[in-house]
């Protein structure tokens, strides 16, 4: 079977964690371990987040002063280099004689998108309500509440277009490993002919799915540090799905920033392709892929 | 031809420039289309330079001081995210019709070079005396003179193997202009069977010569600001070579860290393939690659 694999941020560090250096290099090479052991039997390309990564980037070129912070798609591009380094090379270990190449990806996006006028994506740290008021006007930045503290919000554009995706393509059939769409792809949109960067980060999970579209793979995974999608989540009632399809998955409603865009990711992918997607826990992954873990997203109940 | 060009950190930021954005993203558009000239009637593959863009990722890092500053590995990773996507986007303006492809690039080197122990490279900004003394104390980083005033050196290894160089092919085989080993590329050693980064920046000069002899290039040209390399540079007898052999050029003494590796870079490649160098000026990139502009390194005269 031939999988992209969407993985959460809550696989490089997870929730709490400082974003140290060794943790996330910690984190990830467990993730290889489990991605590894997928790599036997199938074709694998992996997608990654990078809210919090991006977070920390734009947090350090604001502490530096004497030079202007970078805009969002230059950091986006810094993070797919940090993070598909340390996927790649974890990588590596796990499967000394593969190929794995990570491929710098730009994902088109409308330039008249209505999230360029209404931010919704967080990213970096979480604020108290004074500091985040404080940064809101220093720094001009929109911020929201995020739980029972507040965080950065962005520009959240549809992702339309990969623009490296036959190289994608060539990379996959050669047999390689492929690290790519990182954080969702750097956001660019194309105007008079002319590709520039926008100050946006696009959804990972999204931009998995329009990549598992557009590679007609057989499954997208989009792995978590939840063992499934549950309805109801939070309450006593709470009850993981197993197996849904999308017009069932659809009739609920999921918190947005977290859960709702993979189940749309998922929804996406299964009334495109002949495909199924899965969300679960990454330790699960092998299992999810089997349909016997997580939440089975497919077209029919059986 | 099969030609590897190396783009000299002047090529991205211009000496005395501040670091800013949108002056790297001007200049690398100017660079775009000298190599895009170049593209019509042969194979070009790209790299870079990455000394002040790591500098001031270092120094960031540094400024915010909630999470400790990423080893150089991870912050090189960055360099060639942020600077490959510059490059490959303004090459994709000035040629919509081809593939360009940005590949991660690890480069091993030995876990003993002795260039561990004798850090020489300069990376970041300029100090004065006073700044350096403060740094080195404060920092525990080597700082060394640098002209008149004071920089921050880290170790140059030598670099000895290029993790990536089959997907290089594959990508250069498919007719894709790949831009890679970029910053000489992420600078990692192997022990026990395991990569892991290591705290260095490869010159990416000799990174690039090793591109070009492994790809069995027919040229390589390291472009840079100045126009051709000097004997007897800033002296009243100061004269371009326009035709030397490796030779001839290694009789010379040239100012490490600036022209020295260009020089060594040339003659390696030129030693090791039936193919030409040229060093000189990234606009006369087209003259030079014809023979007749910058300083050409061939096995003979004539």
């Amino acid at each position: 079977m031939q999988i992209v694999i969407a993985l959460g941020g809550n696989a490089l560090i997870k929730r709490g964690q400082p974003l140290e250096a060794d943790l996330q290099l910690h984190n990830i090479s467990i993730a290889a371990k489990a991605i590894a052991e997928l790599t036997q039997e199938n074709t694998v390309i992996v997608t990654h987040g990078n809210g919090p990564q991006v977070g920390l980037l734009a947090l350090q070129a604001e502490a530096y002063n004497r030079v202007k912070p970078y805009p969002l798609d230059v950091l986006g591009a810094e993070s797919e280099g940090m993070i598909g380094y340390l996927i790649e090379q974890k990588l590596l270990n796990e499967l000394p004689n593969r190929q794995v190449a990570t491929l710098l990806t730009q994902v088109e996006v409308d330039v008249d998108d209505p999230a360029f006028v209404h931010p919704t994506k967080p990213i970096g740290p979480l604020y108290t309500e004074a500091e985040a008021k404080q940064i809101a006007t220093e720094r001009g930045w929109t911020i929201a509440p995020d739980g029972d503290a507040y965080r950065r919000v962005v520009p959240s554009p549809e992702p339309r277009r990969i623009i490296e995706l036959s190289t994608i393509r060539l990379l996959v059939q050669s047999g390689a490993i492929v690290v790519c769409t990182g954080g969702g792809g750097i956001p660019v949109v194309i105007t008079k002919g002319a590709i520039r960067g926008v100050e946006a980060v696009i959804d990972k999970d999204l931009a998995a799915a329009l990549l598992a579209i557009k590679l007609n793979a057989d499954a997208l995974l989009l792995l978590t540090d939840v063992d499934a999608v549950y309805v109801e989540w939070g309450s006593p009632n709470a009850k993981p799905l197993s197996l849904v399809t999308p017009q069932e998955l659809r009739s609920y409603q999921f918190a947005s920033g977290s859960m709702a865009p993979k189940v749309e990711a998922a929804c996406r992918f299964v009334n495109a392709t002949k495909g199924f997607a899965g969300i679960g826990r990454l330790e699960d992954a092998g299992t999810i892929l089997a349909r016997q873990a997580g939440t089975i997203v497919q077209s029919s109940n059986f």
